[in-house]
């Protein structure tokens, strides 16, 4: 999975109706340190993650297998609300995410 | 999924004959705001998407998804037209789409 | 897809027994003015592509959904020889691919 | 499969009810001389990896082929401890796993 | 496909089960005049290429369709021993592999 931040929200009436009721993230990626990279996705969201959340996201047909997201033409899924990293070593990242 | 812009079309009489009757859109990626990327690729269009238009597109197993697609060696699809992307805190994106 | 040409061809006679009898050409990715990217693939040809012919390949799960690559170990399948690009806007690569 | 090291572990209390239970390391690529790569994937542990180890992870649909993650939501998993890279007329690696 | 080189092999004791008996090598990616590129995959190798040898490797769902990796959590697999590279124009890469 990837580490990435909800920056946004894309809307779009004219779409694929498997695609209907879908909310569609924008997801940053993140590095370790949280700081915001260049890439994103959009991502549909599973776990009602909102903006500013750290999240992860799973892409490929991986993204399929959520309950939401089944046979749906969708490559990338937040699958989880991230509450902490702990990174040994480097303390400054344990808490990062709640600061 | 990924967000681009539809810039062009492919014209391709021998092809895989699963590919007949699709419409084969040249999608470059663009950034949040919406200024294009190097990259590009050619996605099928399931949606009636023009050029000039930003769009979504799925790829991998996933463009492999809809109805239009299904089973077919199609790698990108366009799944949603784009009509507004919402990045709180930088009101410029916003309404970038229809400006 | 993503758009490339035909710049070589690789051979090889000892492989998996189910890539017997299978073209494997060298496809350089191309930008939108057909200029030659660095990367490249070795895809299978399931159209007859010869060298120096602008193409488009699939890859991933998509490139074995062609009648002849069906559940082989191929992850690049050219699907198409391209006739023209059309972009609105640059009509020097309209008729770029016959130039 | 990919080279990395096990550098940390994610919590995340709200998730995909498919991921309860799976432990989600952080794992950075690294070289062949094991020197940290900048880009890094959080991945399902199906071998009892800790931190600090050199591992080896599948990603996309081949990261659910293991008893853990079959029909799970998750494109990243780590499938084997290395105890040794043996890279011929290099041996400074050959035994760089355990130093 | 990729071309790329062995360079070595993986020694991993600790590992899932279904990779038990499998060969896995050191593949760095090689450009077409076989100069080697800085990215490399382990794989698992169905063809019996020694180190020092060109290969073509397949990644993602498609290195599942050998005889030996099927349903495996595995995502690269050499596919192929590489004679020679037949690059019109290039006489130097033609004889490439053998020199």
């Amino acid at each position: 999975m990837t580490l990435g931040k909800v920056v946004g929200t894309v809307w779009a009436t004219r779409k694929d109706e498997q695609l209907i009721g879908m909310k569609l993230q924008i997801v940053q990626q993140v590095d370790l340190d949280l700081t915001l990279k260049d890439s994103f996705v959009v991502a549909v969201d599973s776990v009602g993650a909102g903006v500013g959340e750290i999240v992860l996201y799973a892409t490929g047909s991986s993204a399929r297998q959520t309950e939401l997201t089944r046979n749906k033409p969708v490559d990338a899924v937040i699958t989880a609300i991230v509450d902490k990293l702990d990174v040994p070593g480097t303390p400054a990242l344990t808490e990062a995410v709640e600061a």
